[in-house]
């Protein structure tokens, strides 16, 4: 299980599309929100987009791994999906905020290898908000209010790339992927390959 | 700092060398040792050959990082060429044995990664022991049992590769290097970076 977790603008939402093209083991969760699609949005596939209600009554029966509420929206990431594919040895990737980021490491511990991503500068950060044409005046300073809140919780992460350069980034989440795959405390069975082993020596 | 282990006849020498072909900024720590130079080892390459009144001194005057015994024969790490290469922000390779890995992370610590490789079988180690001409028949018995021991310590280390194929293997510990240089703990400076961003949102 792989979080990225950034400030928005901080390009999170293109690295994690070009980790998707170039790791095709890898799985997205795609969470749930109550919050409106953007033009560019597509339903199933960017988020699942559900009222209220239905959070509220995914909340209540368990259906969520983590859910936190950012401007009066709800965000969550549905369980089932997530179980299947460990079931199956799949690795998964969630874009999710500190605050999900947080509970999944409660929840899951040691399964769990986080990645905060840095904007190179906090004009590259402001740039890349502004340019978002969809968001008004008022949703951008809203936003760069909240990157700062973000980022003061980079310490809470494993590890931290700082975006200058997208393929860049995406090469180091790559060699994350693959040392965490080899870690000691991530490799099953390997106690009885190493008894084994030893018993024929 | 990232130190490999592994008994004898899984491969490490082989990796370690492609590595340093692969990854020029890297440097090598060269050991002392008192043993006998093998026919195809040189002096300041593969060891400092020494001899045991120079090795007894070198530990008292504190000039190892690490030292170990094995088989009678001494081996250590000289200090100064590490502290000099950490100085100027590069990477070193230790090819320690489980002994030494132990020292130096009770020195060093959050500065060393470890990575223990082992040999995808019993007879695969086996083979790989015999075809070693130089080596008597009693010489690879006692490195069996050697292996058997070493490999115990599989659990001291913080990745574990198992070297089927030695491409594979390389590339492993590649990745394992380019993760650890965006590890948090380890990125020196990010806190100011982060609190001077933080001011300028």
């Amino acid at each position: 299980m792989l979080v990225l977790s950034s400030p928005s603008g901080a390009g999170k939402t293109t690295i994690a599309r070009r980790l998707m093209e170039l790791e095709p083991a890898i799985s997205l969760s795609v969470s749930v929100t109550t919050r409106q699609a953007r033009p560019d949005e597509r339903d199933g596939v960017d988020y699942h987009f559900i009222d209220q209600g239905e959070f509220e009554r995914q909340k209540g029966a368990g259906e969520l791994l983590e859910w936190a509420e950012v401007f009066d929206n709800g965000y969550g990431t549905p369980a089932a999906p997530v179980e299947l594919a460990l079931g199956e040895g799949r690795d998964i990737l969630f874009d999710i905020d500190w605050q999900g980021a947080r509970q999944l490491k409660a929840g899951k511990g040691d399964d769990v290898a986080s990645v905060f991503i840095l904007p190179p500068s906090a004009s590259a950060l402001g740039e890349r908000l502004v340019r978002r044409a969809q968001d008004s005046k008022e949703v951008v300073a809203r936003r760069m209010a909240r990157a700062s809140e973000e980022i003061s919780h980079w310490e809470e992460y494993d590890y931290v790339v700082v975006n200058a350069d997208v393929e860049e980034s995406v090469r180091s989440i790559r060699a994350i992927l693959a040392a965490e795959r080899v870690r000691r405390a991530r490799r099953v069975g390997l106690e009885e390959f190493v008894t084994r082993m030893r018993g024929e020596l």
